[in-house]
């Protein structure tokens, strides 16, 4: 198994034009393959190109509604909820942002909470829409049950990411992970790799330890039992009940607010029925912004510039690496794993493109029985 | 070493006299207790009892005002900025927080974020007031510089706990924990008890694993280096970067907004330097908050009722066992060190209390030169 690199526009053209098919307009297309192009760009390579075929199932079995229009079901100067009425993730997500936004430079906050929803991608591309208008922008989501909770042996908790972004110089703040200790889409990125799990990741149906990628999946799926040990592993004594209470916070930004589905009943009866939670904040409404954002720049140097543990060259603020990739790959090109490859080859069958008119003469080699989850 | 149980009662009114007798009034002289005993009540030795040489010490080396008033410095109807001026944490926190639910019953939402202050004890107290009227509370507070960063050997952030609580029934949903793997009060407990650290806590002056409590804790107070690890531990595997991410979370809400000290700038120059963020979410503005209660209500229910891991008999919900502990406190009385009980009898000599009048003929056994920080 190998990378193909290819340059962002070969695949901006391809998302746009793919998204086009499905019946997206020009400008929800470009919504969507922004939000996946841009987790390729910052080294996310579990929410990029590779989850093209999550939504092309997602939307051929009819769990994504192409058509849905995001309706504001409730709403005050600071506070909306959002009824998603089951279309694309990324663009209800994006709806729900711009709204916050709206309210926090009116009102000083917004907090908008949104169900009826499906995975919208990476929760940090809706935290940086607040922080390109100077605010702190906060995004949350629930998704399929994935996380064990501290005891438990059968996944209740979504991967639950939380996001916060906010201005800083020579680069911003931008934080974004999941609750669990990893992601389920770096299991599915390990299970496409033919590579055990490292330990203290993941539990099997029993709620041992597992590194075993593919059946950890396919026990999620199934809802066997198993999952993803919450961020702190799996017992008190490194903090399991944190990870665990961090995705709580996740729940009810998302699904409770909303009255949405909560993670245990998400992909389930053919439905995503995923919830997510947006925050901005406007500094103005502390007191000078300029100086809010110089203080936190100073801080963030001065962690920066700290003294590095025997071995270690550096020490990373959140976001660094990310400016890096980006600038990797807008000029090595983004890399897309061969299996990858192989669904963008039948995603172009499906939805009649030409596959050599994006990518040459390149072929994908022949797909390999690689277990992709339930879409 | 041993455990002295006491009634809540003895405790209460030792607690009172002797915080009137620092010079607080009877109104001040009650919130504090209440917020260091209602961490007792939790099972939350860290913070109660054992803490009050820590407040002894900063009030009699000026650190602590105890005539300060805080004062709101910046405000709208959703946001304020308030100034502790070095006075009592707990009394800045319980002040900041009725600001934020004041704000939030006619707005929806409060943020208050408070700088100047002093260690304001547990941070669910102030997210419980919250919860108390209805609503969602949050808070959070920098701290001390414990906390090393990913890759680095220097203590640079705090404990930085982050509380949440939101009503629910049968008991309410109630997170308070620190974004290391553990908070420094438990090393000072093991360092009380005289027991080595279990592995993955902390780090010595040169950022390798130690399990020795008494080194640690001096190099964290002599700022020689070494502290507790992110929750997530040391290395990008497990997730360290995630807990250093939410330990920036709190520095963003607590000495960022409010231009305060951060962490690394805490108990130093003779202050504390110290900050905090209180938030609070009005449920009726985002539609029918018993509704939202019951579904609260229902996942955290599902939750305590999914498969339980081999061995293991029970799952918890966040709050459930502070809940139990509060029931057995007020029967079996708040257990409280030995080498607590030397600070206490100390205390009383200082502020000329008669230590039999509350605690009988009970008597501390001889002082162990103990470690127990720099206040």
């Amino acid at each position: 198994m190998g990378y193909q690199h290819w340059n962002y526009d070969t695949l901006h053209t391809f998302c746009v034009d793919a998204f086009k098919r499905f019946g997206f307009t020009e400008a929800e297309a470009d919504i969507i393959q922004d939000v996946l192009l841009t987790a390729d760009l910052y080294g996310i390579e579990s929410h990029g190109m590779q989850r093209m075929v999550r939504y092309h199932k997602c939307i051929e079995k009819g769990m994504i509604h192409v058509d849905a229009r995001p309706e504001v079901v409730f709403e005050t100067p600071v506070t909306a909820v959002v009824d998603g009425h089951d279309g694309m993730g990324q663009l209800i997500g994006h709806f729900a942002m711009e709204l916050a936004i709206e309210k926090a430079e009116k009102s000083g906050i917004g907090i908008v909470s949104a169900r009826n929803s499906n995975h919208y991608g990476i929760a940090g591309y809706y935290a940086n829409m607040a922080c390109r208008e100077g605010m702190i922008g906060l995004s949350c989501t629930n998704s399929e049950a994935i996380m064990v909770p501290t005891f438990g042996r059968k996944a209740m908790i979504g991967s639950n990411p939380i996001a916060c972004a906010m201005p800083a110089e020579p680069y911003n703040f931008f934080f974004d992970a999941s609750t669990t200790v990893v992601t389920r889409g770096k299991l599915e990125m390990y299970n496409k790799a033919e590579k055990p799990l490292p330990e203290g990741w993941a539990l099997d149906k029993n709620g041992h330890p597992s590194t075993n990628a593919p059946d950890v999946l396919a026990n999620i799926v199934a809802k066997n039992g198993g999952g993803i040990m919450p961020l702190g592993g799996s017992t008190e004594k490194l903090g399991s009940h944190k990870g665990y209470g961090y995705g709580m916070l996740c729940e009810i930004f998302s699904s409770i607010l909303s009255l949405g589905g909560t993670s245990n009943y998400c992909m389930t009866g053919g439905r995503g029925n995923i919830c997510h939670g947006f925050m901005a904040i406007n500094p103005t409404f502390f007191g000078d912004a300029e100086a809010i954002k110089r203080h936190l720049s100073t801080y963030l140097e001065e962690l920066r510039e700290s003294p590095k543990a025997d071995g270690q060259e550096r020490i990373y603020t959140h976001g660094e690496k990310e400016i890096a990739a980006v600038g990797d790959r807008m000029k090595n090109g983004i890399p897309v794993n061969d299996n990858t490859m192989v669904e963008v080859l039948d995603l172009c069958n499906y939805l009649g493109l030409d596959f050599g008119s994006y990518f040459g003469d390149y072929r994908p080699p022949v797909k390999k029985d690689v277990f992709k989850g339930n879409y």
